[in-house]
């Protein structure tokens, strides 16, 4: 039986960028290595639930990511491993979520603006290039791209499959998973 | 080692009814019997943090039940074990907890408003009753008794031990917890 401890995984970068994909199937990874506390938190679930009141502001998004943090912090030192995909797009509040949940792996999904505004999975980079919609990180709110993340993607050249791997390589070396 | 699997405890009843002591006293007696994944989510803990943004309207409260059954199931479905101590006065919140949550036991922590008002450890009926504080259980606002709990517990009669005996034992009569 595979030994692990609970982590989060905190999957950050532009809409589009792959965070979505990359966590779900790293989950089903985990899962088929017997890995049974495992959980998905996804921003676009959370919005219809635990944050249906809030909107895109910075104070909003700052909020947001804070309930995250704290739900994140709960599973985390329960054992689970806690695969997270938001945005999330400024510093200073994923370095609360490190400083607060200890075990937590930064990974920066690396994709070009112009690459996202292509695949526009959801046709929102479309909306906001329009004016339609407000406050959309890339277009009309900042990102601010993390210094030293544990880890970085390059989704316009890797794989999912190539992406997942690295993410399972590294919590593997830094001790969360006993192979 | 003792076998466990998720569950949600859910302690309701008036403010002062002893729902915190109870639980933590709980969450103690749980860890010295060698269980590790035990979480305490506390209504005046969560005002601080998750719920600070809610107030004590009917719509809040519902909010702020609403925010702890989505933790709840989380961590229960990761095979934690969740003691939460909510006033909780609606009936139909606590219905929806135990619909979603599923491993779910209901306790009703019974004390007359009387002894509660005698309590008072916060010093919180004193102000409800001098029209300082706005809806409040039991003085201004109502408080839905559970039709169906799964335990009731008497603090006005029993001890804090013997109510917590009484919790531990539904756990294991529900096959929640194998000794």
């Amino acid at each position: 039986m595979v030994k692990y401890k609970g982590v989060t995984v905190w999957f950050t970068g532009l809409s589009g960028s792959g965070k979505s994909t990359i966590a779900d199937s790293l989950k089903e990874k985990l899962k088929s290595m017997g890995i049974k506390r495992v959980e998905r938190i996804d921003g676009d679930v959370l919005r219809k639930t635990l944050c249906k009141d809030l909107g895109f502001t910075k104070e909003d998004r700052n909020t947001n990511i804070e309930r995250v943090i704290f739900i994140a912090k709960l599973l985390t030192r329960n054992d689970v491993i806690v695969l997270t995909s938001f945005i999330s797009p400024y510093r200073k509040l994923r370095n609360i979520g490190k400083k607060e949940i200890k075990n937590f792996i930064e990974v920066y999904v690396k994709c070009p603006l112009e690459e996202c505004i292509k695949r526009d999975p959801k046709g929102l980079y479309k909306k906001a290039l329009n004016n339609e919609i407000q406050n959309f990180t890339g277009i009309s709110d900042p990102y601010e791209e993390p210094k030293n993340p544990d880890l970085i993607l390059y989704t316009d050249k890797e794989t999912v499959d190539e992406s997942v791997q690295k993410v399972l390589n590294i919590i593997i070396e830094k001790g969360y998973i006993e192979i």
